[in-house]
């Protein structure tokens, strides 16, 4: 970090050309905001990882710089990182109602919830600290208590937007315009912007158009509605749960958090319903099909998940009989792809009807379009423009809009995680660098998976495993047992008895040849196992198994 | 095969409910008529797997029935697996010049050319045998040399439409809309018809609009041009050829089946260019940047291919420089979206600038949408449909399609692999079924991976192996080596040295006792070992790596 003294330093730790773990950094002098701090689902090749984490190293080493952190929204890549940062540094978090009930939930579970010092925000507060103050403006996006935050520093007012859209309808609270405006007409020095959609042109359709989709289905359908969706998008629930009240469906839930969303909806108000709505599972069977609608978990084609199960005929309480109608109230994100049209097969087979797809208007983005940019751009005014939240050709498209709507094309930054941006109303360039990475949580252990871990598991996972294993007297110099072979996921044993046997044999002769040679170097002899092994097994096979030789003296 | 004797039936031995290793089959009798034989490549859950392809087992059973293969075009999908088939049985194989020139290629790899018997067809033949004969209709698809097939039998006409769509404006000729209204005139007792875009509302976009694009771009763009592609669409090679003839540029071809299409293209006379337009890679650096054009695989972001390796900076002879454009001429299948944005990405970085999308119109399919599904429909109109070629629910869209266009419901079949359609003029119903499913290719092997080796594959790809190996003297009840615990996969062994060294403490204790005891049941020692380590394990990681204990007798 080689900001100057009278400098503002925006850095982000997670966010930039990728697609979550956001975390950002403004720093001025002694004091640093932290803004957000998420997960990112492991990606394929991260073989059995449940997360990616930020790397925490410069907010530990400069904890007693820290302000707070400051939350834009409940989302998993913004929040979902909470407990693992609390772990290391106990700091004072700020955020929206909705989003403090979720963190709540998960430092509960997490045992951390006893010392944590949790502040809800609200619009009209502004936070101050010795020489920085943090406040916020509502935006739109598809979770209630979405805020951007305003940092103001003696250089000048860093804005992040958080995830937004314009939602000129929205079901909830619409955005602040008349703040963001007034926030850009006080000046600001940078905007970091929601890249996400950039490469989308128009404007997202509105939420409140959805919800006519689904009052549609409601009205319409006969049969059973089983209804899917992202357990987070409280509207989406809200407007699902209208629905079903206005046609006189009874709710069963289905999946843990689509029953904690509902709990905490109902509990803050974001969702209203007579109780008598929400049924048990057991009571399903004994409603008639056009009285009931299920809400579930599994929109994504997880496998785990409520409507994979139903799909697959293995939910211990629901199945899919013929009339039944299943809407998908979400799009694939495009890792998912295969595993929701798995499902759709799955219940199209199963004699559902499905109903999925945006054709449909039954789902609609988060994240605002490129026009949506753009506005915030004109609203926001800054002079210095950072794209974040995003793959590099979403923040590439991004800072292209920003050029078309006046940003000087050298005041806009396309940076990586760890780069430092410093910051005055005269100047603005890259100033070094902050410690940066993906630390990846692999159950109870953070950071303990490294490259080499990783490497082993893809080629076990391509190639399988072949075990030679060997007793040698070294006193003798003479092999004492086997060398014996056992296999996982190369070929099937009991139908490659050749195969094992020949290579036994070989080994062998050779093992006896390196005993009466009197070699004694174990390294020795797994090289020379290894070098025999291989090429061996790839002539007859075409396949390249992990070889893992192991030595036991006796 | 339940088919009564004065019945025609029809099965899939792969292609039905799935994308992929499309094979079809019509017996009248004592004769069969195969079409298609491909191969699928493998989903992420197939670790390790090449190829898929279909048990031939009916084939294999049946041979002195089957009168030939007939090849509807030269896609993987419908030719990668002649050589899995001939290596069985020996048939004549029947295909367009482009279909057979790829087939040679390939069985030369195998060393399987000698004694195939490969038979050129032509539109206006009819291939005779004693009950049943074969004729051949033109379609547009996205690789010359498509073709329909329609089997005559003595109990109705098959018509197999191939993949196809309605291109009024090909590149090269345009489907055969006459002879398809005269065999519907003829009466067509079933037809089976690629359902891939059944979901995909109008009609594709021509190819020669995709070509007006890339004349565009040649004509726009002034650095170089580095256009990836499916190898296998000709016509796209050719309008991208024809356009840098146009605009001066010479042309590299980088990737083997690149290299491979274009020598067979220019060969076959579907590409034509003056010789000097291919230069050599070595030529490349002495042109300036708007002389050149390189032609290349990797437009699904394959990570071998040359693409990727150029936009990794690993490629050894051309590496991106600012100015070059890089077009996807493609558009990624779902299981791919991930790799291609990490390339896309990639190529951004390094400067370069990417056109990709449908929005640029750089690309189209080469299936039709339901406007043609509908066409074709009523050009042939069969009494029974049968909707092939793509997943579950692009068949049921399709199923619905027919019965729009006249078909009756009870006449339309969705069908999966194995089942068997018996059919006559007046009665068709599904009638037993053949065998049928996927046998896996890796390496050398054909079907030697079964699903034990796969859920090891996965196990190991996820959770890692713990190998417990320990040495018995079962003669006087001792332990006389370890036990050793070695790891892969699962935690970094160097800095797991207090986990392991507790878990090999614990095991010592157990197995000195288990001696004691004078255990001498291997299978119980084996299991004493899971049982005491596995629970140990998880709960120190949470972690449930493959245990596989070793045992040796001295």
């Amino acid at each position: 970090m080689k900001a100057k003294n009278h400098q503002a330093a925006v850095f982000a730790l997670g966010g930039l050309g990728e697609v979550g773990k956001n975390m950002y950094g403004v720093q001025f002098q002694d004091e640093i905001i932290i803004i957000d701090a998420g997960i990112k689902f492991p990606e394929d090749e991260l073989l059995g990882i449940d997360y990616v984490i930020p790397d925490y190293t410069y907010l530990v080493k400069n904890q007693d710089k820290i302000k707070g952190l400051f939350i834009t929204h409940g989302h998993e890549d913004h929040i979902g990182g909470v407990p693992y940062l609390l772990r290391e540094i106990n700091i004072p978090i700020y955020g929206g109602k909705l989003a403090l009930a979720l963190i709540r939930n998960k430092l509960e579970e997490h045992g951390l919830l006893r010392g944590a010092q949790l502040r809800e925000i609200h619009e009209d507060e502004i936070v101050k600290f010795q020489k920085t103050s943090v406040s916020f403006f509502k935006t739109t996006h598809s979770i209630p208590d979405s805020y951007g935050v305003v940092v103001k520093t003696p250089a000048g007012n860093i804005v992040h937007t958080g995830d937004f859209k314009f939602d000129f309808t929205p079901v909830g609270d619409p955005a602040n315009l008349t703040k963001m405006a007034k926030i850009g007409e006080d000046g600001v020095l940078c905007l970091l912007s929601d890249s996400t959609n950039a490469e989308v042109p128009g404007f997202t359709m509105s939420e409140r158009k959805v919800g006519e989709s689904i009052d549609q289905i409601f009205r319409s359908v006969e049969g059973r509605i089983i209804f899917a969706t992202f357990a987070s998008n409280i509207y989406r629930l809200q407007q699902a749960v209208e629905s079903a009240v206005k046609y006189r469906r009874k709710i069963a839930v289905f999946g843990r958090s689509m029953e904690s969303a509902i709990n905490i909806g109902l509990e803050l108000g974001y969702i209203k319903a007579p109780k008598s709505t929400f049924i048990d599972a057991s009571q399903l069977n004994k409603l008639p099909a056009d009285q009931v609608a299920i809400l579930c978990t599994g929109s994504q084609g997880e496998p785990m998940a409520a409507l994979s199960r139903i799909a697959h005929g293995t939910h211990r309480q629901i199945q899919i009989i013929p009339g039944d109608t299943v809407v998908f109230s979400s799009s694939p994100i495009p890792g998912n792809t295969l595993s929701v049209s798995k499902i759709i097969n799955q219940l199209f087979r199963a004699g559902a009807e499905v109903i999925h797809g945006s054709l449909n208007d039954i789902h609609t983005s988060g994240h605002g379009g490129q026009e949506e940019q753009k506005l915030m751009l004109r609203l926001i005014k800054p002079k210095y423009f950072m794209p974040i939240h995003g793959e590099f050709r979403m923040q590439k498209m991004h800072g292209k809009l920003a050029e078309e709507c006046g940003v000087a094309s050298e005041n806009i930054f396309l940076m990586d995680n760890g780069d430092v941006l410093a910051l005055d109303k005269s100047e603005g360039s890259l100033a070094g660098k902050v410690p940066s990475g993906s630390v990846y949580v692999d159950g109870n252990g953070i950071g303990d998976i490294g490259n080499i871990v990783l490497r082993d598991r893809r080629i076990l996972s391509e190639e399988g495993l072949v075990v030679v294993v060997v007793s040698l007297n070294m006193k003798e110099f003479k092999v004492a047992a086997g060398p014996d072979i056992i296999s996982r996921g190369f070929v099937y044993m009991r139908e490659s008895g050749d195969l094992i046997n020949e290579a036994q044999a070989k080994l062998t002769t050779h093992l006896e040849g390196l005993m009466e040679k009197k070699t004694s170097q174990w390294s020795e002899i797994k090289t020379e196992i290894t070098d025999m092994l291989g090429p061996f097994l790839y002539e007859k096979t075409k396949r390249k198994p992990m070889i893992l030789p192991i030595i036991m003296e006796i």
